[in-house]
């Protein structure tokens, strides 16, 4: 069970970052309605404007490396949360940003997922 | 309602460090035997194994500076996210160690929460 919480939990941020490096505008696809996004301290809520925001970032391109997963059951919603960090590059510049992010993913219909929360922040030295 | 949730997210944090630097034992008043810990990696559940983990970490003394504190609400649970980012000084360290960390709050009767998933990591530079 906890394993099975490791791979949906692995999967699914190989996934998220993929399409955030690859193809940012699908990333549309694991937000609903009731989704909420806090962007570096700024909250917006609802697939819309998570796209806008996210498509709006000043970069066009970024790459993720990711340095840890941890992913626990929520037995309340049958969901999952995910907590990730790792660095974020962006063109141009050397250096590369570490974050921390976290994700309540809640189940849908056929084993897939949606983003209720997600939290992301740049951690300073 | 945002308010709401960001008072309440603070008012956790407040307490929770309050007690892990002040009165540790304490802090297992704040978990239930449905509870999760990941510390560094490291899987625990329940609320014996966490305070036991949490009494047993190689230092006596700490201090928690918080930086940052999201919270979201969890409309499936009637619960909050909250995510921490701050640094911990051990005793005769010069250094703080940074750190990230994130709460999923569950609602109990008469208006207090529990901790049902928590995940700690330290931010390495």
């Amino acid at each position: 069970m906890e394993e099975q919480v490791d791979l949906v939990g692995k999967a699914f941020v190989d996934h998220y970052y993929h399409l955030f490096d690859n193809d940012r505008p699908a990333l549309s696809s694991l937000y609903q309605p009731t989704s909420m996004l806090t962007f570096e301290g700024q909250k917006i809520q609802g697939v819309d404007d998570i796209a806008a925001k996210l498509n709006q970032l000043p970069f066009d391109q970024c790459r993720h490396e990711i340095s840890t997963i941890d992913s626990q059951p929520c037995s309340f919603t049958g969901g999952i949360v995910v907590f990730v960090s790792g660095s974020l590059q962006l063109p141009g510049e050397e250096h590369h940003l570490r974050f921390s992010q976290m994700f309540h993913l809640i189940p849908m219909l056929q084993g897939s997922f949606f983003v209720q929360n997600d939290i992301f922040r740049l951690n300073y030295g």
